[in-house]
């Protein structure tokens, strides 16, 4: 008995053994491949200078289909389809956006509406500006002190936290929930810092949430050195003697019919379990998409183009999705789990990255227990690729609605630096991808969807 | 006796974790006074919009010198002086540099002379061209192939290595020896491929070292696109029907007298015992140095300012020295370590920081056993903060005479990603710099000065 369990172990540490070196044969392929003939960084070229900014509902995300769901086709995956779904179509319009802070001076500043905004009155709109530091200080200040003003929100993003998506969740409520708050206590109109770390004269739009109860009120961001100058301007002078006033006309239409674009690769194997990797196609208007997030459907793409290309057989379906509307509504997400679940699929895991085309430096990850245990013994593997830790938890807004049926999901954790100093802004522009940064994004994930296709969950 | 070695180990564990403690809030007030206050960022504003490219021997070298040794002063250091060294003044020349690759047609390239390069006669130089991968094909070819010509080094960086620096160290034999080895064999003249991965139109010049037992011939560094322009007009010609055309007017003149610039708190219980922290002043003309290294300079200033400015009394001493003469010739660097023998001080350690401003990763370190063993025990401290790992061996050029003289040397290993994008070019400026990764890099060797100073290294 004895001698049988030695030799099964045996047996076991020499597989184990040898697994280690084809994975990390396989792995060092995957980099060497992106490193030296990767495609991701001329397909995002076009994404974002051929196409540009693609927000649901308009002729660019249409084009953005189009385009993303050939070049699936030409890299040759199996199988190539589009998903339908209904998004909601909110537009800036054609007219220049402005505001002007009038104190002794009339003083220019730097906005953009908020998505999913009312626009203001044809001639724009002004009253009283009062400044507030968060969503607690309009319930505290009430009716009396907000009624008919415009309310500027102005907590900044504090600088303290080393990840700055942790300085974005500590700010972030002022631009999602801060309009229906003010229009609570009567406000008339928001102004919100941009949703930055960065001191400069871009405004940063992004998605601003009417809660039905309220009057939908218009709501703008300024740029965070335009708040600095309302905010010094409302320290000097009399408070009630400030007036703001702003103009924007965006207005929300009917929902269009969009689509989820969706290619992959048949499991050798284990095809009805799959693994999907994925980013979101839509992108805010101003801008050009690039990091947030051409990045992440070029990286997903080029995920399966390495398969491919290398001739590596997955044993499980690698499956890259590339969502419609994570920006303003999320309908694509949603969409996606839903019918997941009705035509009963099996997703192993789900890899989302959405975080901008930085250097990967990790995996955020939702799985618990010995998955986790599994998925960290791997990290030696990693690791002299620069991914040096997976931490729980993990996710992405689009595979949240797969998280909450009891998928596993991951998410692509790059530098998080520079993200906020372009997302949402007209600056995040092709020129501020870094080639190689984007590409180990792309051989990362790539890496970890060799490891669960060929090992599984547990 | 037991109880006497259990209340021993109480003690020291509970010493241990109280001290742990202890850092760890050091540690964090270091980087929120960075993050929210920090003065390095505006400083190298200065250095690389208002100074700009400077050169050992130059005017603004001299500048660079006086600015930062009075920014010095107002930090309010224990003491600051200037160490005078004798460095090169080697010179680019006021007239354009360019080349001409005549096939056919008569192709503009983009080229700049190579550090240390004599010039091209008055009406340039022009000889058939013959494309080598590297030293040894030129003693391959023999003086019967090289002889005349002019060699053009086209061994590009290997992208498939993840660390740049290891890419860069597996090709720049070509830039700082190339010349000397091509003369041997009767060369007249060589053009090197850019010391980068990036395919664009950036010449890199950089650091050429002569044998004296050879001809001087000129030396210049062509853009990667130049490269690949050039190897396509030869592969596609006749070999001996490619003539290459250039032009410099560079040339050394003699020695000029600078300064190594140094700064330093006094210990409050350990004063001979130096911890030193430094970067290079002195950057290559074509650019404005940022990342290059004054990225280095002003986050070796920014430690010291942190500790006066937090009112934080180290142990031992903290010593910032700013190099002179790193890029062609090092003599700050050998000049300082000349001198601290002289002295007969005693430094317990040096960190540098000259790999860019980039998001800090880790540093690499030339202790071993025990000591590599405190070091890492740190990590813990580190980690939070986004540092992951201390590596061996480690150093930098300009602590290099210091390692010999038996002091542990530590380098700062930024991000390495797109620091070869601008290294050396008239593209390395200040807008290139994240204000953000910056700081982090001053804070995290900050940090590690802190548990230097505090705990000793062995």
């Amino acid at each position: 008995m004895k001698k049988l369990l030695l030799l099964l172990w045996f047996f076991s540490a020499a597989y184990s053994i040898s697994a280690q070196q084809n994975d990390s044969l396989i792995i060092r392929k995957l980099f060497t491949e992106v490193l030296t003939k990767g495609q991701c960084y001329q397909t995002l070229d076009y994404l974002s200078n051929q196409i540009g900014g693609r927000l649901s509902g308009s002729p660019e995300a249409a084009r953005a289909v189009s385009y993303m769901q050939q070049t699936m086709k030409d890299v040759g995956l199996d199988s190539v389809w589009l998903q339908e779904v209904m998004v909601p179509h909110w537009v800036r319009g054609e007219k220049e956006e402005g505001a002007i802070v009038t104190t002794k001076d009339r003083i220019s500043v730097n906005i953009c509406a908020l998505g999913n905004s009312v626009g203001t009155p044809d001639g724009g709109l002004e009253a009283q500006v009062i400044e507030v530091k968060g969503l607690e200080e309009v319930k505290k200040l009430g009716k009396e002190k907000i009624q008919g003003k415009i309310v500027f929100f102005n907590r900044p993003m504090d600088p303290i936290h080393i990840h700055t998506g942790t300085a974005y969740g500590g700010a972030v409520d002022q631009r999602s929930r801060g309009a229906s708050m003010a229009a609570k206590y009567g406000a008339i109109g928001v102004v919100v810092r941009s949703m930055t770390l960065a001191l400069d004269d871009n405004p940063h739009t992004g998605a601003m949430n009417y809660n039905d109860s309220f009057p939908k009120i218009p709501a703008c961001a300024i740029s965070t050195k335009g708040a600095e100058q309302l905010s010094k301007a409302m320290h000097l002078r009399v408070a009630g003697s400030i007036k703001f006033y702003f103009k924007q006309n965006c207005r929300m239409l009917a929902d269009e019919k969009s689509y989820n674009v969706i290619g992959e690769i048949k499991g050798a194997e284990k095809p009805n379990e799959i693994i999907l990797v994925g980013g979101h196609l839509d992108a805010w208007d101003n801008g050009d998409g690039a990091h947030d997030d051409g990045a992440g459907c070029v990286q997903s793409l080029e995920v399966l183009r390495l398969f491919k290309t290398l001739g590596i057989k997955p044993k499980r379906t690698l499956r890259c999705v590339l969502f419609m509307n994570e920006e303003n509504g999320l309908r694509g997400g949603l969409k996606y789990a839903e019918l997941a679940a009705a035509n009963k699929e099996k997703h192993l895991a789900a890899i989302e990255s959405d975080a901008g085309g930085f250097t990967p430096r990790g995996f955020n990850c939702s799985a618990v227990g010995d998955t986790m245990v599994r998925f960290q013994s791997w990290l030696p593997l990693l690791k002299p690729y620069g991914i040096e830790k997976i931490t729980w938890p993990g996710g992405g807004a689009d595979i949240g609605p797969l998280s909450k049926q009891g998928v596993i999901t991951i998410g692509l954790v790059p530098d998080s630096q520079r993200y906020f100093d372009y997302h949402h802004t007209t600056i995040d522009t092709f020129d501020k991808v870094n080639k190689r940064e984007l590409e180990l994004g792309a051989a990362s994930m790539a890496a970890l969807v060799w490891l669960l296709s060929e090992h599984g969950v547990n």
